[in-house]
């Protein structure tokens, strides 16, 4: 395990500042002070063509990546799109795509000689980084919820994290925020309100998404991506961008973010990433009232849309991918909803080729 | 979706017929019929140095396979072997390895004008002949037991199966052997006692896990299986035995199989598979009274052993693998332990290059 010796700078999002490697819990520090909290984009020293970059080599695994691309005729036909592909993040280690996230973050951690992550989830990062911080030997501190689901933090326990409850979700950042800043954790989710993406190190281990799919499909039109924070969407966009830099394609899929209710949509139109949006839903992954600049920069460099999608319309989805064999987290069958939706808009017709993230088969639901 | 076309005829592990192809869901008749179920053993016409044959070519499919390879060096030092992997099956679209068998089964049905499969599961079996069942638009007829684990019901009722619920596991087999005898189900698991193993062109399904295994870690010398009935056991020895005859590898590996409790041990003492030696345990995929021939084989034509592991020795082994952030369910975890009673009792060494077969994370649990 080591660091990239090509990794040589982050890049604000934002200003373009160009920083030195290093930890960037609170993303560009520039902006930051200016009150406009935002992600950085990692550059390497290589070549155009060469092979898609990763801030660690050798992370710590647990088998995570290269998760099956399935095709789904009979959808793609009901839905009247010209294809469409599944492309299965449930079969990582511990369920979903935040395992790719959690070895390039732990590793890092490691390779920064932390002796415990902090992180703020009651969800699938919780456990995934509970899982890798076991396999790294460093000690995971979870922020959770009290209502958070008794098998995701029985899940956590298990893998020997240390749990502390709150009343509710935006109670559990400053409690991540000192330790981080005091007490020498790593911050492995984000914990500023508002938001910023998570460590750019661990988001960059989206990246291989993109060329998985391209592998397994060739170059799709369309991307939907259940989105919260934003990090599993940027990740997706920069492993794209990268392809595209090195002339592997000729141009981006449009990325599609999916909310339980609109978020970015209205952030997107004040120009303003910093709201709160409340708002009650049963879409547990991708609940929150606040949305990021990250997700908003993925949708504006890739042409994708914001796709609002309902509890009862995602419930539907759900039961339909389960009578075809698939078991989706209520977040992750929006993404089917969301086809109708942009089917139904005009943004997909009969000639495009779409991949839904199955971002999770909601095992401990 | 089509039958292989080279698949010649399927011979009989016992007296040695060689049957055409065709659905034995009791095995070989002349065996049965002498009052000793045998398994019957798959041909292909083709040259010794041909690709790895299935039964049906591009069966129905939720993505299995290809499942990750483990390396676990840590592990490998404190057991004191030389080389130690986990072959993650727990990363299959349903959580276990039984969706490779399930791919080849309900397609293999599907071919053959069958509308429902019928089996008896209360676990990992069940849901996975449920998701392949609603994946291939058949229906699923389930005989659980009224003691199966809530979660595991629920998924395979979420797939759209049809369960019925029996007092004890033995009275299933009568149920599914009416509708598979006189309803026209297609078997999906065994209904004979003293039992046979799964219909062949299921358990073909497992041989891959051999190819993958040798094109991961190379030639193993020891392999360790969680073992019920022993389609799994019996399925890679047929993965290894056509990469032998392939010329693929010069020997095969041992096959090791690990029990709750003494059963392999006794009916191979006995020198007869057909007894009932009950006893109870919590390794519940693991559990039940009988063995079959196939398991018995498998141990001959390795070299292998029956390796019996206590529920505290798999407890113990289970919070290892958590501590080091794999989920595991207990008969899973109790290949670990096995390999600890292997070493000590001389079978294994510092030379020796083990492979732990993870059959499951126990999501259901």
């Amino acid at each position: 395990m080591q660091m990239n010796p090509r990794l040589s700078g982050l890049r604000c999002l934002r200003c373009e500042a160009l920083l030195p490697p290093a930890d960037y819990p609170e993303g560009c520090p520039h902006c930051l002070a200016a009150g406009h909290p935002a992600s950085l984009e990692c550059h390497y020293d290589a070549a155009p063509g060469d092979a898609m970059e990763l801030p660690v080599w050798q992370p710590v695994t647990l088998g995570e990546g290269a998760t099956p691309c399935l095709e789904a005729d009979a959808l793609a036909k009901t839905e009247g799109v010209g294809q469409l592909w599944l492309k299965c993040e449930s079969a990582n280690p511990t369920g979903s795509h935040k395992d790719r996230m959690a070895a390039q973050l732990v590793s890092r951690a490691r390779l920064a000689g932390a002796q415990r992550v902090a992180a703020a989830s009651s969800g699938n990062a919780g456990v995934s980084l509970a899982a890798y911080c076991a396999a790294a030997g460093l000690r995971a501190d979870i922020a959770i919820t009290r209502n958070c689901p008794p098998l995701q933090r029985e899940a956590m326990q298990r893998f020997g994290a240390h749990l502390t409850a709150f009343d509710d979700s935006l109670a559990r950042w400053p409690h991540v925020a000192d330790l981080c800043r005091n007490q020498g954790a790593f911050a492995g989710t984000n914990y500023l309100n508002p938001p910023v993406g998570t460590h750019p190190y661990g988001v960059e281990g989206y990246k291989p998404i993109a060329q998985e799919i391209l592998d397994a499909c060739g170059l799709p039109t369309d991307i939907v991506v259940p989105t919260a924070r934003g990090d599993l969407l940027w990740g997706i966009l920069l492993g794209w961008q990268h392809l595209l830099r090195a002339g592997r394609i000729p141009r981006l899929p449009r990325l599609h973010a999916v909310e339980p209710y609109a978020r970015l949509a209205r952030a997107r139109s004040a120009g303003d990433a910093r709201g709160l949006w409340e708002g009650s839903t049963d879409q547990y992954s991708i609940a929150g009232g606040t949305v990021t600049l990250q997700a908003l920069e993925a949708l504006r460099r890739s042409g994708g849309s914001p796709v609002d999608v309902s509890d009862a319309a995602a419930a539907q989805a759900q039961q339909r991918l389960e009578r075809m064999g698939m078991a989706t987290e209520l977040s992750s069958a929006a993404a089917l909803a969301a086809v109708t939706r942009l089917r139904r808009a005009g943004q997909l017709d009969a000639e495009s080729s779409v991949v839904l993230i199955h971002t999770s088969d909601g095992r401990r639901g």
